[in-house]
């Protein structure tokens, strides 16, 4: 049922990267001058098998999803926030939504399962897989069918024309959740990973401390692989950006990886089909605590360090003003030849 | 002549950066977790004097000369890309236009002293002062006249409905003038502040290092002041940034300094009057090999770290939009009463 996880993902235009590479160095201007801005041109060139791409359909999909694991007591926000914050993403009054509307991307919700029903939105596909996943300190969280159920959800999220995919996250408890996946995948201490997510308090940390402790021991062997960490100690809206960034990966569409939760969804799809990491991006570094050693384990270099810590895909939305500026400085400055401007002395 | 510069600067109102401050806590996000985008809300609402402030107003104004000691052989370009560039601004196809255009700025040059004449062009104030500075190896850079001319040139070049203020330039040879700058005030040495500009040569750098070491010999004296320094050492276009900073801050504007040279003006203006500095954002850490530690004398926690050293505002243009996302959120997310978010558990 998950075998398409593993189905070849595209290769990026090597000769495309090329000519965009020789195009900036004909632009007005010293040559590396623009810095990051010439790479991510250069990267898009690769992605869209053109010297001069292009940025006119941004999509953003927030997936959301309750975790069993808030049992525990291990988030400062209560769980009916998941359904709650849904609505305000509808209704546009979230982080997300306001800088979707400001960079006029294709927005919307992929509801996977809140504890608390949530009626008809705009804007927002309600698939309900399960009252939230159970809690991973005395289970595993998904059943296999929730599993393949969630995967395929994100996959099919994506729609055709996009030309960059951001997948955002909502779900109360799901800073304990990727916390876990980081140990279980990187052996990260469960100190490391562990932070105050919205904001918890130190006896609060502890519980969090502890219940991924729990889910550790639990689930976790020398030689258990992505999936299983990912259906043991996930969240339904984990394994949507999984299938999301796989399917981008196999359809040739770059990625804009927003935080820490997206970022374990990242890990995860790496290790699932290593051709995905190719087809990623990664927005900023967030302020929780293990988020820069975790990107360094992908060698990702983020584009913002703005001390964000919201999720949604807050970060990832931000960003796409910084790609989209590079790529109309590649497609609209002049060269040197089209200005009449003296080169090299 | 240049009294004016010392005149008293606007106060930031606290009143409205507390206000903002609160709205901050009401909106549905956990606190904190949009990092420095609240800061740079806040920012506004003491700048704006306002609660919700925006940004509907962006000035760049690129401002150009050339500089005598180029016959040093300080520059990887020849000395006629000054006026080359500003045809190229004028017609759009450079860096900072691109991205000025992007942002929906208000866009213009002003070209204090080309070595080589200019034409009429669209959006460009034609002032040559003279055919630009003094080589500082020889001599001061600007006369008094001149000197007064230029800072003058700056404060007249902001438009009274500015609400962000941003200055460009463009000076072959204008790197080895900051450099020098930088070894005057802060006292820096030669090795430390000199770097490769658009990209010179090893022998190249050698010529650099040794011009700016021969202006700090003639010009710099124990007790030099920044007014002396920025006459002896400095450009036309760096005295009119040092006037447009000034006069921005006496009226409250704020300003987003972009790069190396800049960053020069900024603190030479800082030096003349310091509450300047209140007024001040910074977008971006250039690549030129000094300008980390000249930040750090500032205070000053840029935005952006993209690995660019084009100069022209190209930073500062680019980092717009990062600070109208930050606006659009401040204004636009919901309060938790307003959409009926749980807060805290």
């Amino acid at each position: 049922m998950t075998k398409w996880l593993t189905d070849t993902t595209q290769k990026i235009c090597q000769a495309n990267r090329e000519a965009a590479n020789r195009r900036q160095q004909q632009l007005t201007k010293p040559q590396g001058s623009l810095g990051r801005l010439e790479q991510l041109a250069i990267d898009f060139a690769g992605f869209q098998k053109t010297q001069i791409p292009e940025l006119n359909h941004v999509v953003i999909r927030v997936f959301a999803g309750d975790h069993g694991v808030v049992e525990e007591g291990v988030s400062a926000f209560p769980q009916e926030v998941t359904a709650e914050m849904i609505r305000n993403f509808a209704l546009g009054g979230a982080a997300v939504a306001v800088l979707a509307r400001h960079c006029h991307a294709d927005f919307g919700v992929v509801n996977l399962g809140t504890v608390n029903p949530i009626e008809e939105l705009p804007n927002v596909v309600n698939l309900q897989i399960a009252k939230g996943t159970n809690n991973f300190c005395k289970g595993q969280a998904m059943s296999e069918q929730h599993y393949t159920a969630a995967l395929l959800a994100g996959r099919d999220s994506v729609p055709s024309h996009c030309q960059l995919f951001i997948g955002g996250e909502m779900g109360i408890g799901n800073t304990t959740s990727a916390a876990a996946i980081y140990c279980g995948l990187l052996g990260l201490e469960v100190e490391q990973a562990v932070g105050r997510g919205t904001g918890i308090d130190d006896t609060g940390l502890d519980r969090k401390k502890q219940a991924v402790q729990r889910g550790l021991q639990l689930h976790v062997k020398k030689n258990s692989g992505p999936e299983e960490i990912l259906k043991c100690l996930g969240g339904f809206e984990i394994a949507a950006l999984v299938g999301a960034y796989i399917h981008c990966a196999q359809r040739g569409i770059p990625c804009l990886v927003d935080g820490y939760i997206t970022t374990a969804a990242a890990l995860l799809a790496c290790r699932i089909n290593a051709g995905v990491r190719d087809w990623l991006l990664f927005s900023h570094c967030s302020a929780e605590s293990a988020h820069k050693r975790v990107l360094a384990s992908l060698d990702a270099e983020p584009l913002l360090d703005f001390g964000m810590r919201l999720g949604e895909g807050s970060g990832a939305a931000l960003a796409v003003c910084l790609i989209q500026s590079a790529l109309k400085l590649h497609a609209e400055m002049a060269t040197f030849a089209e200005a009449s401007v003296s080169e090299h002395c």
